[in-house]
This record gives structure tokens, sequence and C-alpha cells, in this order.
């Protein structure tokens, strides 16, 4: 049967909203999806227009469905390292990492960001899955002295070129010496906030670690105020930006079977030594993966939206790999998407086959992502 | 500001269809929300014919959004048990069992009914929360020997008054004898299935845990013209019914802040001895509840959708508690919720006020569910 673009989704308690919603529906927010069982849109105005937004300007996103599990105690940083084979042993205070989050096969359950707070605190930012479950499970077998819990924390993404711009006019021109992947405080509502040098997109930004829900609304609109003249826009995570550029979603691009080296985040695991990850066995065994993500530019007009996995074949008509995320990319004039591709297929220049919904595409591996 | 109804969600790879979705969709699936990664509609007809349709005849669910956690090895029965504090060693080979499932605070994690499948295996059937990284966290923090997987499952709901009906002309009159709870297998596509008798609903029924995905538009329609005359139609899990019949929600009556004892569930906990629940501990201090569910009335005509909870008030305007669950009971022409009270109003028969976007309503304590 035909898949409709879209359903209705009810409005219930189950579905969060974040203390920024209210501005961002307000501001144009739809096509919603239940990320980290909360709310998160897709789009504020046309999928194009967002994006060429967000390459222009600077934008407000309500990213609050990026939830922090707090792990604090004497043994957090222990706990960090049991889940990941990232080694997090010199992490600075003022740091943020990326962290592959892997179970005891290797195989990945998130892809969060991990920021450390204080000593003995951490926050793990994470994409869509109760990785919760997983430090509770540990942290109970293994009788850690940690507290694991949601923090009450919603983040504010800061996205786009001027988005340095804004924020040195409401905190000062100091933020404008915060480097990628750091992160300091600012005043918020009489509160010292966590703000970092970070986003998914590749346009540059901040995200900002919202606390609690109190002076939401008039942030907001403080900053709309203030970037008035900047052409600031309310925006979202960009389905063609983030695409193009490489920057993967968990439970699109990442599956929970795969391994962070079938990911392509083989540089973001420490292979040397044991340093506790749980999976670490099994990843020694799974460091040559069969398959990997891999650029790919798929020919022809626009394509539908992508509702399933779509079949990757060679010139004998022989399942090769799949594409989980494809759009249109307008700067390049292509189609970008992302495909996981077998080791006979994944060198860069082969052609294949994409099966759509709309009919088979030519498509070609590339070197590189677009916006790299 | 006001909140919509429900909002568009894009159909993406992010939500998984059943193989029962696409017969379920047709039939006028619709309102759908996002369970376990994976879609279930939360209406076919209007609520109030669903509701009765339930009541009177046999629905099919495609509650495929109920996904089994395979837990296989000999430490398999170690690992549930390390979940919950029902003591699960007693559980015979045929049985399924509601545990609750704690963490190591004794709050709970899901709700999930445990089916021992064969000897060292189980499938956890779950509710809205990804368990299966509670149990991953575990089984390799304490290196476990156990396979943790997510089994190619679907539960079909076979649901209603006339559903023991439907079941024995397919597969005969010995199933009229499964007991309530119990399960068996009967012949799907050549293959043996676990069908179950059980379903989240008091009307009568079954769950057929459908393997694969061949086969699930011929069993659909088979069915379909076996209870022709039974008055047979598709359904989902219908909230009215539910709620009157006080069968709970996890993420909505049940939050993960909860224990056992706080939802009611006391009866489900051995306290005994030490069986290996890692939450066993803190629940010994946590026996004796200061809040906890309870059946309320809510006086006055059909209320509005629970968006957030509602707080409960007390005649001084004291918060006391918090509806989370709340809908019109047509059967007992009532509006049926459940609620989370303070002890120091939740006897039967204590008048409160219910605090609804709609304004406030008077409400009593009910001593028990309408439905049971």
């Amino acid at each position: 049967m035909k898949i409709p673009a879209s359903v209705a989704m009810p409005l219930t308690v189950r579905v969060r909203r974040s203390p920024f919603w209210p501005r961002s529906h307000a501001a144009g927010g739809h096509n919603y999806i239940s990320y980290n069982h909360t709310l998160i849109a897709a789009d504020i105005d046309s999928p194009q227009h967002d994006y060429q937004h967000l390459k222009d300007a600077v934008q407000l996103w309500d990213v609050g469905c990026e939830r922090q599990i707090e792990l604090r105690g004497k043994d957090a940083a222990r706990l960090v390292q049991l889940s990941t084979p990232r080694n997090v042993s010199s992490m600075r205070d003022d740091q943020c990492f990326y962290i592959p989050t892997v179970d005891g096969e290797g195989q990945m359950t998130n892809d969060p960001v991990l920021l450390r707070v204080a000593p003995d605190c951490y926050w793990v930012s994470i994409a869509d899955s109760d990785q919760i479950l997983f430090y509770k499970g540990v942290a109970a077998a293994l009788k850690l002295d940690v507290a694991v819990t949601e923090a009450d924390v919603a983040p504010l993404g800061i996205q786009g070129p001027r988005a340095e711009a804004l924020v040195s006019r409401l905190w000062g021109d100091q933020i404008r010496e915060l480097k990628f992947f750091r992160h300091t405080r600012v005043p918020v509502n009489g509160r010292q906030m966590i703000i970092a040098k970070s986003g998914y997109s590749t346009q540059g930004g901040y995200e900002l670690y919202f606390e609690g829900s109190d002076g939401a609304d008039a942030l907001w609109d403080e900053l709309m105020h203030l970037g008035a003249d900047l052409d600031i826009k309310a925006g979202s995570p960009c389905q063609s930006e983030r695409i193009e550029s490489g920057l993967l979603s968990y439970l699109s691009d990442i599956t929970p079977d795969m391994t962070p080296f079938e990911a392509g985040l083989g540089q973001f695991c420490y292979m040397e030594s044991d340093l506790g990850c749980l999976g670490f066995a099994a990843l020694q065994l799974k460091q040559q993966p069969v398959r990997q993500i891999r650029p790919i530019e798929i020919s022809g007009e626009s394509l539908p939206p992508l509702q399933s996995f779509w079949q990757v074949t060679d010139k004998e008509g022989h399942i090769v790999g799949r594409i989980s995320s494809a759009c249109r990319a307008w700067s390049y004039d292509v189609n970008a998407a992302i495909g996981l591709i077998n080791d006979s297929h994944w060198n860069a220049g082969t052609n294949l086959t994409v099966q759509t919904p709309a009919g088979p595409r030519e498509a070609v591996i590339k070197d590189r992502f677009w916006g790299r």
C-alpha cells in the first residue's frame, strides 16, 4: 500500500514538550517526531528555506529532546568509560566528547556528546534511545557509587554563521574565544548555565544547556530581539544540511546492530589497551568491518521521502547495501545520501543502483561528504 | 498557548511499522503514536465506537509495538530476576507473568509481560522504554552467559468477548482450554507460534506472537473472513476501556520515578527474601508509599484531552496529587481517571478538585476501578 508522508500524532503526556516548544511552535514548527519521548520539529518554514537560512544567518532550535543523563558520584567517570571505547580519562573540565556508546557485543546503543560539568559529574547528551537504562543497569550490577538521573535540562540550539555575533551581544565578546567542543558558563535567569560551541550542523553555533523551565520564553524573546538585524529565525535540525555534511543519526544511519567501526567512527575507539569499556573484547575482534557508512550521490531529480531503507544493488542486481538517509542538497545541486555499503563495493567511484520507491536510480560512492 | 490536539508526524525509518500495519491502516487506523520506536494507532473508528465494539464483538489489534526482548542462555532466568522484584523462580513453561521491572533504586523501568518460551529462553514483552539497554548493561557488567536481542516478533491482539469463538475456528476447540496468562503454540504459516490468553483489555482475548513478516496479510484476512459473522473489525488498545479497568500505562500513569508500591503493584513484589533483584534493598525501605495510584471519578461532561498531568487539589487549594489518564467511560456514564494521590487524601470517598484546562472539576476517590 502507499505509505502516507505523515500521519496525525495526538499530543499526550507520553510526548514531552520542552520549555522552548511554545515559542518554536508559534514560529511555525511542524512535522514533529517523538525523540527521547519528547517532541522535535522537523521543519519551521519549507525544508529548502530552512536549509538556506541556516547557511546564511542564525537560528534558534528547540532541541530539548536532547536529554541529559546526569552521572554524579565518585564512580561517574568509571561508568562513562564502561559504556564507550573512547578514552575519556584525558577529558578536561571544559570539554565535550562525541562518544559512541556500545553494549557488550560492541554494538552501538547511542552516540551522545559527553560533557564533564564538574569533578565527578558528567552529562551524557543523548540521541534517541533510553541510554539511561544501560547506565542504571551497569551501576546497579557493579554497585557503583554514582547517581544516574535525567537532568531537568533542555538544550537550546543557536546555529548558523551569525551565531557568534548573536551570543556575543548577550554574553560578551569573551565568548568568541570559546573553541569548538568546549564549554563555559554564562548567566541566564540569575544562574550560571553551560553553553558549548557545538550543535547538529556544520554552520557553526552553540548549544545552551538551559536548566529548568522558568524564563525560557523571555530568553527566546531576548535572543530574537538581539538578533533581529542578523535575520534570526526559529529553526530545527536540518536533514539536508546534516546529510550533506555526514552528521549521522542514531536509529536512522546507525542501527543497534552496528559497531562504531561500521559507522565510520573508528577514530573515537581507543583500542591500544582495555580501559574498561564493556564492549572492548568484542570490538577487538570487529576492527575490520565488512560494511561501512559511505557518502553516496544519487542521480536525477529530487527523491521521494525515505520511509524504509532503500536497497543498493550492483550491476548484477545483488544487494550490496542500504540507503538510510537521502535528501536534496541544494547548495551542491545533488541528491546526497548516507549508505551502509559492503566492502566489495564501498570504494569511491563505484557505480551502483539505488532502489527507490520512484524506481531505480544510478548512484556513485563519493570520497567524502559534500559539506566537509 | 493553546496546545493542538494533534500534530503531523512524518513517517520515516525512525518509526517502524509492523507487518500488520498495512491492513490496520487500510482499515482506518489513525492518531498514531511512536511506541518503542514503532507506530501504533490510537483509533480506528471514533473512540466511542471502538470502545463499544470492543465490548460487544472481537477486534484485531496491530500491537507490533510490543517488542520482545529475547534473553537466551543459561543465565537468562537470573537476568530476569535481577530486573524485577517478582519471584520468577516458580514460573512454568506455559506461563506469562506481569513483572514490574526496577532499577537499583527500586524505581520502575518498564512493566512488561514475561513469557517463558523455552528452557533458558524468555521473552520480555515490553511497554514503552528501551528496557533492552538495562538487560544489556547488566549482562555485560556481570559477564552473564546470555544473549540479549530483540526478537523479530510482532504481536497481533485478538480482543473482545467473541475472541474465543474466533480463535477456536482457526485453531480448534482445544484452545478454549487455555487459561488466563497461559500460552501455547498454534500453527501459522507452517510454523508453531506462541499464542497467549492475554491482552491490554479486560474483555477477554489473545495475543499471537507473530514471527517474521511473511504471511501477515494472509493471516489478517483469514481471521477477518472467519469472523465476519462475529462482527470482527480492526481495533487498537482502547484508552477508555483500559482506564475504566485500571490497566496502567508506562510513561503515563507509571513514571520512571515511581516504585511498584506507588503504582499499586505491591502484590507483584516478593519481599520475604532477596532473590537477586537489583532494586531489592531499596524497595525494602520503600514498602510504605506516601502516594499511590487511585481510581478517580471526575464530575461533569466529557473532558478535554489530557496533554499534561492535571493537578489535584484539596479544599484549601493545596496540591495533593496528579491525574495521568482520564476519559469518558461510556458504559458507566462517568469520567474515569487514574491519579497519583498523596496518602493524606487517598481514601475512597475523599472529595477533591481536578484542575483541567476547561476549569476546575469536582472529583472523588473511588474504592475500585469500574471495569474490575
